[in-house]
């Protein structure tokens, strides 16, 4: 019998042309799945499936997605990683890869997850990066926004920012920080919490934007919190403004988590933060 | 007779899915003027002819072109804009119209264009803006290239950075600008010039890579300037990382001409100019 490794790895992807994470049973339509365990079982020369810290929807982005795969091949980190590269299309890549011990879990061992939710506040629509921000035509105060956000901090039930599919056993998740920020007509919210519910980064930005707008007031996020219930929120806002950039583990795994991207962001990030 | 009225718009692309920006003749493959050509049509309601600042290869990409045209048609500037954007597709947009002066051409009123070219030297290929960055794997000294690069300012023959179907006048231009700068596995290399021949930017970053990587001395970019021959040069730099952003014409025509964009990179452009 031969040995098992357990290796893990950081995966960037554009959501844009995907129907989300998540392999498919009865459909042919490409999800981010499929198109790994393909590249990753080319290079391991036997099938392998992989499982992920958190799966993303349709037109989801992710800088910073962690899996995590078995295989009984041996090959170094940078052959992993550059068969895997070489053998994934375009728009899906391995920043990172090394083993692991074998109770890791991609999953089930992430303390914390971090997304950035980037919008385009401009009266004119963006055409270069088309499907990497939201665009959002009326003026918005981020100040607001941000002042708004603050009330998520801490241990709730996040129910209100629950969608109907949810699977996760419970809606008490805990919020370890929620920033606004902006640069001209980008704003960047940023997000990190122990976990997120179905759809919940994009039913808190729902509820943001007509705070932001001013059609309702700063308070109104604590009220909807509160009420624990969907139908007290807004809107689910687009998916296309949102990326996973980071997954925190216990630090005995080794796994590199700190937040990360868009590429285009990080100087700007880097100088705000020191 | 109806009058006639010239405008002037400023649009922005993502060339990855367009055949370049010049309508074809005999092929049926997407090209950028076909698709605002179409636009404009439809809301001047009568054919409409456009000239542009700059014709971009298959897979360049533009935050800034300038284009013209003219049209019988009175609409407001925010009539044309929603307009023209609603019957784009999602990787092509205005940014901004105005009606001009009778002698104002995109191209020939051009005073000097500027192009930014966007490196990610990293070990691994992005995958979320796999179009819009060039890769390049091996390491690069920005500092190296950014010497090499001064020795191009000022008028010269370009006739080195020339590609063989290049239809301009002649090869002497005038560089005014031309800058290497870098944050972390992100390099930018930034020029302005009065004109640009044919691949000229793909041609000098040719000539900037094996410098940057030190399999070249920073002297020869000044001697394949001085060869005035193709030859002398490098390789054809990939299209992906190449974005034209600003075009600036006499001050009289009041067209919008600071450079601008990849929008991510605004923040820290700011903060690098202020």
């Amino acid at each position: 019998m031969s040995d098992t490794y357990r290796y893990a790895a950081i995966v960037e992807y554009n959501g844009a042309c995907f129907h989300g994470w998540q392999k498919q049973k009865h459909h042919n339509e490409p999800t981010i799945q499929a198109a790994l365990e393909a590249a990753i079982s080319k290079v391991a020369n036997h099938p392998v499936e992989i499982a992920c810290a958190g799966r993303t929807d349709a037109g989801v982005h992710a800088t910073r997605q962690v899996i995590h795969f078995d295989t009984t091949s041996k090959r170094s980190d940078y052959g992993w990683l550059m068969g895997v590269n070489t053998n994934t299309p375009a728009n899906v890549s391995l920043q990172w890869i090394g083993q692991v011990a074998p109770e890791f879990h991609a999953r089930y061992k992430a303390q914390a997850r971090c997304y950035r939710y980037l919008i385009n506040n401009a009266p004119y629509r963006q055409a270069l990066q088309y499907d990497q921000l939201t665009w959002w035509r009326y003026p918005l105060d981020a100040g607001r926004m941000h002042q708004a956000a603050q009330s998520l901090l801490g241990q709730h039930d996040f129910s209100s920012f629950r969608a109907k599919d949810c699977q996760a056993k419970t809606p008490v998740k805990t919020m370890h920080r929620i920033q606004v920020r902006q640069w001209g007509s980008l704003i960047l919210l940023e997000l990190e919490a122990s976990a997120f519910l179905y759809h919940m980064v994009r039913n808190i930005v729902g509820v943001l934007l007509p705070i932001g707008e001013g059609h309702q007031p700063i308070e109104w996020m604590a009220e909807v919190l509160e009420a624990k219930s969907r139908l007290a929120a807004g809107v689910t806002a687009p998916g296309d403004g949102l990326h996973f950039v980071g997954v925190r583990y216990p630090q005995q795994f080794d796994i590199p988590s700190q937040p990360f991207g868009p590429l285009l962001l990080e100087p700007v990030l880097a100088l705000s933060a020191s």
